[in-house]
C-alpha cells in the first residue's frame, strides 16, 4: 500500500471509530483508570471498566474490545481477565494485552504468558524489554520502564514475537514498530514527553483497542492508533513543552479530542521496514 | 417557594456546607477517587475514602454524609458497603447511591437493589438509564453511559422512582431533575464537557453528599448541590471549550473552590415542573 | 553544618537523585496512585507500584526505596506490606511509612503499629494528629486531615517520636518538621493549596523515598525532599494562586520536573530547632 492511500485508510478509520463510539472493556491497573477513562472519552470511544468475576463477561460480551493490562496484576485478577477473555473470544470481540512489567518480575512474565496461552489474544502491545521477555530474550527493564534500542532491533523483535505468539505485536518507543509477522510498520511521531507521564503506554493500548473495536485488520487498526496519538501527543507538545509533563497531560487530553481526520499531516509518518526475525528473513 | 427565595436558601446552604466543611466518606469506584477526593476538596468539603470490612463502620459513624458507588464493585464490598450503610444509618448519617452501570450489566443491577433493600437510602443519582433500570424500565444504556432523554420523560420516572424506592431520586443528563416523589424541580446549566471527562456523575453525586451532611431536606440539599454544580461547570466551560476536555476538567476544579453565595445567577436555573407519575398525576 | 554548607548538600542531593532515577516502589492508596506515579516521573525517579502477594517481595528487593502508605488499606494488603517490608529489610532498601488516618479510626492506628513492630521503617511522614497517634497522644483530626499547629509543638512531638518509634519523623504542615530524635530542622516553604489537592502528603513520602534511595543519611534525604518538594509547591502558586487547585495541581508536576540545584533560593529556608522531647531537653 503507498503512503498516501495508507493515509486515507487511517483517516477512514478515525471517522469510522469517531461515529462508532465503541465500548472498550478496560481491566486495567490502579495506577491509570482515571487516564484511561479519559483518554478514551476524548477520543471519543466509550470506556468501561469492569473487574468483578460475576460481571465480566456479561460486560466483555457486549464491548468493541477487551484489553487486559496486568500493571497491578493479582493472582485473583488474571483468573477474572479469563474469564473476560474467554467471553471475549466466544462472542468475537477482540482482546488485546498490555504486559506491563513482564521481565521485571517472574510473576508478571508469567501471568502475561499465561493470558496468551489460555486467551486468544489479537493484539499485544508493550515496551522493548516486556515483549523480549516474552519470547524468552532478557533485555533491559527497570521497574515498569525499559531501556531504549533502536527501530530497526525493535521490528525484528516484533516480528519474531508476531510469529511465535500468533497475535498482532506493537513495541513502542522513540518510535513505534507493528507488525503481524509479516509486514511491519514503522509509525515516527509522539513526543519524549510521554515517557514523563505514567500511564501513556497503557492508554494507547486502550486506544488500540478502539480502533480495533471497529476493523478486523488489527495490523491496520493498530497502525491507526500508533498513528493518530503520536499525532495527538506531538501537537499536545508543541503547545506545553515549555511548561512541563503536568500542561503536557492536560494538552493530550485535548489534542485527543480534536483529531480529525487531516491531522496526521507532518505530525506522523508510516513507513514499511524489511525486518529479520529470528528465523531469518521474514 | 418562589424562584428567589429558593435561590437565597441555596446560596445560604453553600455558606453552610462551606463553614462546616463535612466529611464526606466515599466507597466509591478505582477510576474516580482522584478526582472525586480533589473535586470535594475544591468545595470545601473534607474527603475521605475507606473500603475495609474492618474499618467502613467507623468511618460512616462519625461522617457526615456517606456515598456508595458501584461503578467497580464486587462482591466483598456489596457486603463492606452495606456494613458502612448500616452504620450510617444507626447513626442518622444519610447514605447516598450511585448505580452506575445499573441496567448494562445484571450484576450491577442487583447489587444496587441489594443496597436499596438493605440500606436505608437518603438519595440516589444516576443517569436516565441507571434509575430506569432499577424500577423495571428498559431504557438504552451503553456500558456506563446513557441515551439522552427529555426532561418531561426525566421527571415522571424521577418521581415514579422515588415513590417505589422511598428516597429523593436525581436524574442528571442535558437538564437534571431531582424530586422527592411529590415535588419536582428541573434545574438547568452544566456543559456538554461534563460527558467528555469521566467521573463527573460519581463526583456530583458526593458533591450532593456534602450539600445533604448539612441539610435534612434531602430535596434541598441535593438541588443546591445540582445548581452549584452546573454552575461551575458553565464556568469552566466558558473558560475551556475552546481546548477540550483536559483544559475543562482542570478548570471545573478551580471553579469549584471559587463558588460563593452569588455564583449561580446567570448560570443556573430551577424551575418547578408537574410531573406525570406512573400512577396518574403526581 | 551551617545553612549555606547544608543548601548545598541538598543541592548536590537533587543532582544525585536525578541521575540515578531511582526506582520507588510504592504500595499506596487507590486515590492518589496516579499522582504519585506523575510526581515520581516529574521528579525524574522511576515509579513503581506493586500489591500482589506473590511479587511484592522480588520488587521490593531491586528497589531503591519502599513507600508503605496505608490510605485504602484492607488486613490483607497489611499482610502484603509486611512482605514487601521484610524483603526491603533483607536488602538492604530503606522502608518509609505514611500513616494516613491513624487516628481517626482504630484499625488504621493498629495497622500502622503493626507495620512499625514487624519492619523496620527507616522514615515515618505524617500530619502532627497522626504522629501523635503513633505515640499515644490525641490530637483533633477529622477523616485524614489533620488540625493545625505550631512548628515548636510538632517539633516536641517529632522528636518524641522519633525516639519512641526508632525512626526518622517528618511531620509536615504550615511549616514542616524532621528529626532523628536528636537534631530537628524546620523547613518553610510550601502552600497553602497543597491542602486543597489530595495526594500532596503522600506524594511527599514518596518524594521523600526517591531521595532516601540515593543518601543513607536519611535526616539529610528528608530534608532535601522537604526542601524542594515546597519549592515547586511555592513556585507552582506564584502562576496558579488566581487560578485555583486544578491549575496548581498541573503547575506543580510542571514545577517538580524543572527542580534543579539553584532552585531553593528564594523558596526554601531550613533551620534547626532545640525541641524539648518528652524526656527533658534532647
Amino acid at each position: 500500500m503507498n503512503t498516501s492511500m495508507l493515509e486515507k485508510e487511517l483517516s477512514y478509520l478515525l471517522t469510522k471509530m469517531q461515529k462508532a463510539k465503541p465500548l472498550v472493556h478496560n481491566m486495567t491497573n490502579v495506577v491509570v483508570t482515571n487516564f484511561t477513562a479519559n483518554g478514551l472519552y476524548a477520543l471519543g470511544a466509550s470506556p468501561v471498566m469492569a473487574y468483578a468475576p460475576e460481571e465480566v463477561a456479561d460486560m466483555a460480551k457486549v464491548a468493541g474490545a477487551l484489553v487486559l493490562n496486568i500493571g497491578t496484576l493479582t493472582g485473583e485478577l488474571v483468573d477474572t481477565m479469563v474469564i473476560a477473555g474467554l467471553s471475549a473470544n466466544a462472542n468475537g470481540v477482540p482482546v488485546l494485552l498490555d504486559p506491563v512489567g513482564a521481565g521485571a518480575i517472574r510473576f508478571r512474565t508469567e501471568s502475561a504468558l499465561r493470558i496468551l496461552r489460555e486467551v486468544k489474544i489479537s493484539l499485544v502491545r508493550g515496551n522493548a524489554a516486556e515483549i523480549a521477555h516474552l519470547v524468552g530474550e532478557a533485555r533491559e527493564i527497570k521497574g515498569v520502564d525499559a531501556g531504549e534500542s533502536g527501530s530497526y532491533d525493535n521490528a525484528c523483535l516484533a516480528v519474531r514475537a508476531a510469529q511465535e505468539l500468533g497475535t498482532v505485536v506493537a513495541i513502542t518507543g522513540r518510535e513505534d514498530v507493528i507488525t503481524d509477522g509479516r509486514l511491519c510498520r514503522v509509525i515516527s511521531g509522539g513526543d519524549a514527553l510521554l515517557t514523563q507521564v505514567t500511564g501513556t503506554g497503557c492508554l494507547l493500548t486502550s486506544v488500540l483497542g478502539a480502533f480495533a473495536a471497529v476493523e478486523q485488520d488489527l495490523l491496520l487498526a493498530g497502525t491507526a492508533g500508533l498513528a493518530f496519538y503520536g499525532t495527538a501527543a506531538s501537537r499536545a507538545a508543541e503547545r506545553t513543552a515549555a511548561f512541563g509533563p503536568g500542561s503536557f497531560q492536560t494538552a493530550f487530553l485535548d489534542e485527543l479530542a480534536k483529531l480529525h481526520p487531516h491531522s496526521l499531516k507532518g505530525y506522523a509518518a508510516v513507513r514499511e521496514i524489511q525486518a529479520v526475525s529470528a528465523g531469518g528473513l521474514s
